[in-house]
């Protein structure tokens, strides 16, 4: 039996419900974004028809009933991700913004010599700000690489030293479908004294995290890619580390005392949140959270290997098609990128959507990786909650029909 | 006859008819957030519910539509504001968020010796991202102070100088409720060679905005003050500066090409559009643009002044009553803090909530106006398109009736 009823969970997803190109969409672009279920869409409607005020400033009964909700949601993500503490959930616009703020956390305290380590397999968010970050402090930015479609864990510990202060990494790469043993390499980052961020926008949204248990330093995702709605995120960071970390924007709500010439700061978590915040998007994940705990993410983990472990082989199997990242489909997530010989994967991504299934093509903001593997462009299909193993078989029988028209045309 | 039918635009918005405390709700909070009209909220639930998918990265069916939608939005509020160009309209999470890219801009552009004018009476948003570059620049932060309850043009004519870089005012002031003559302003600033930044939190959902005509180098708004969703707002900034514009945050989408070392950025507006964007917060924004466009800035103008000519003197005759900001109703945005003597102002807040009326109580959000004041706190009942007069007979009863109530228990 299934850990989840694919089925049962689709009823909730009326966008699923469509028919796209004359075919039944198959949405297969989950590592992008997400689909939202009634329950998150049915939140964010009653915030706006019963309860819509500011937060945290008003005393009068909407503004009560929007400040509870609010922070209500704050605990919910605490509880998700098992911090020890609410003032260690930051909300942000999405994970590129708690990644850029933790950059700006490094500018404080990177100094020249320092190292910063990642890998070739970032996204562009968990590689960019780090460039800056060194750059402005003298730093330099050193990079692991990769052995069999997964993280050279060899050539990562020869280049953690104790001139690194970060170690960024994502838990789960949106190209490569890998799984980085994060936990161990915030051991390997502690041992030297330095910071252990991780980037789990592919992560979160498809296996228990805890925290505490990683001992991560810094922990950021994206609500639009589990179930939320877009313009929300979190940064999780350790108490003692935010309390050390400068705030990043300055204004309404995160101040304590403002006079013409300086300013004194509110306590964590409001310390980083000025002005008004995305408050319905807050809500809205908690609700997101409220209906992957219900599934329990044990059982949306062991739901996706299925996925993984039905589709790759068959994927695998297809003649002139190459799947990156690891070759046992039990070290491989539910993202899955592949190119076919002699076909652009944007053709392969177009025809696909005459087919009904959306997939994407390009770069995957990964550029230094694609360049790595020595392709300039990959399809990828990645996989949810909501999709079955019909929707794997037609993304196989799609991609044969691609091969077929294409073969017949060149 | 009035410029707006109040009566009938409260049809659109189903939470202004509920039940607060056993008394109908009469929502006075509009300068801290206004409610969203059902089209709004119908645009959200569209997008989830039919496009929902990543945008500007994907070939396939769903992904193309989100973009469209939202580079639409763009083109709405580009309409909006009279922009020359979309590539001026950056996204954002709202006005704090696009002052503290200003702020960041100015830390790239200010020199020590420089100077920063503002006036005593900004928000915090518009304050302490101008102490961090100031202080980070070695430049001043230099204020302009009052004269009748409004911008003494006399004080900031003599704060401009030629060492001054950046002028930065609100257009309409949350607690005076005074319109500042920006465009006026922003010749001062430009004939001493500084850049001139228009704080429009309070004034673009209440008045037609032209930034050519005004000739603003920035202007920057909140999407959740004018009918808009939580979490989006805008940054108009000109073409020419914002080329000149270092990115703030750095990921996906916003790249051109990304090397280990190094990376080079896309053009306007992308260059500032990290991450996946708050997509379903922006279209709705375009929605909310396109409900005030039918409806007629002007006439959203000249209803909200009939309202304040109603209420201003009303609020003036009540004995022991202090309104802030100017005496004339003519020269009075619809925003109106007050005190009442001997009664702290959360008290009246927490009193008008039980007769069902939402005002907000506390610094606003401007705490060295409040000290300039000599006060502690004020009261504030801020209106918009779905009040009415009946609303405002409400406010001045139920302040009565707060008045008698504790002159009755002191």
């Amino acid at each position: 039996m299934s850990a989840l009823d694919a089925y049962k969970i689709r009823q909730d997803f009326a966008i699923l419900d469509q028919v796209v190109n004359d075919e039944p969409l198959v949405y297969l672009d989950n590592a992008a974004t997400t689909q939202k279920p009634q329950v998150v869409l049915d939140t964010i409607m009653a915030y706006y028809r019963e309860e819509n005020a500011n937060v945290h400033r008003g005393v009068h009964t909407l503004a009560e009933r929007a400040t509870a909700a609010y922070e209500a949601s704050r605990e919910k993500i605490r509880q998700f991700i098992s911090a020890k503490s609410t003032k260690e959930i930051l909300f942000t616009r999405g994970t590129t913004t708690g990644l850029n703020w933790v950059g700006r956390f490094a500018e404080q305290v990177l100094e020249p010599g320092d190292e910063v380590v990642i890998s070739i397999m970032e996204h562009h968010s968990n590689i960019i700000p780090w460039q800056e970050a060194c750059k402005k402090a003298g730093a330099k930015l050193v990079y692991a690489y990769l052995k069999d479609g997964q993280l050279d864990m060899e050539d990562l510990a020869n280049k953690i030293s104790e001139k690194t202060k970060f170690v960024s990494l994502a838990q789960v790469s949106n190209v490569l479908g890998c799984i980085n043993p994060v936990k161990e390499i915030a051991q390997m980052a502690h041992r030297v004294g330095a910071y252990m961020v991780v980037d789990g926008a592919q992560s979160a949204p498809h296996m228990a995290i805890d925290v505490q248990d990683l001992d991560c330093d810094f922990f950021i995702l994206s609500g639009h890619k589990m179930l939320g709605p877009t313009g929300i995120g979190v940064l999780y960071g350790k108490e003692e580390i935010l309390n050390q970390m400068n705030p990043i924007e300055f204004g309404g709500e995160m101040i304590d005392f403002v006079y013409e010439q300086e300013a004194t700061w509110k306590e964590l978590p409001w310390k980083f949140e000025a002005g008004t915040p995305n408050i319905a998007g807050a809500i809205a994940l908690g609700t997101a959270v409220d209906y992957l705990s219900a599934l329990g993410m044990e059982n949306v983990h062991a739901y996706e290997q299925e996925l993984v472990d039905y589709v790759l082989p068959k994927l695998q199997a297809i003649e002139g098609l190459t799947v990156y990242g690891p070759e046992d489909s039990g070290k491989h997530a539910g993202v899955i990128a592949f190119n076919i010989n002699g076909l652009h994967p944007h053709d392969v991504a177009t025809a696909l959507d005459y087919e009904g299934v959306a997939v994407r093509a390009g770069h995957h903001c990964a550029q230094p990786l694609i360049n790595h593997l020595g392709i300039s462009s990959a399809a990828r299909a990645s996989f949810y909650i909501y999709n079955t193993k019909e929707d794997c078989d037609k993304l196989v029988e799609a991609i044969l029909a691609t091969k077929e028209f294409f073969n017949g045309t060149l």
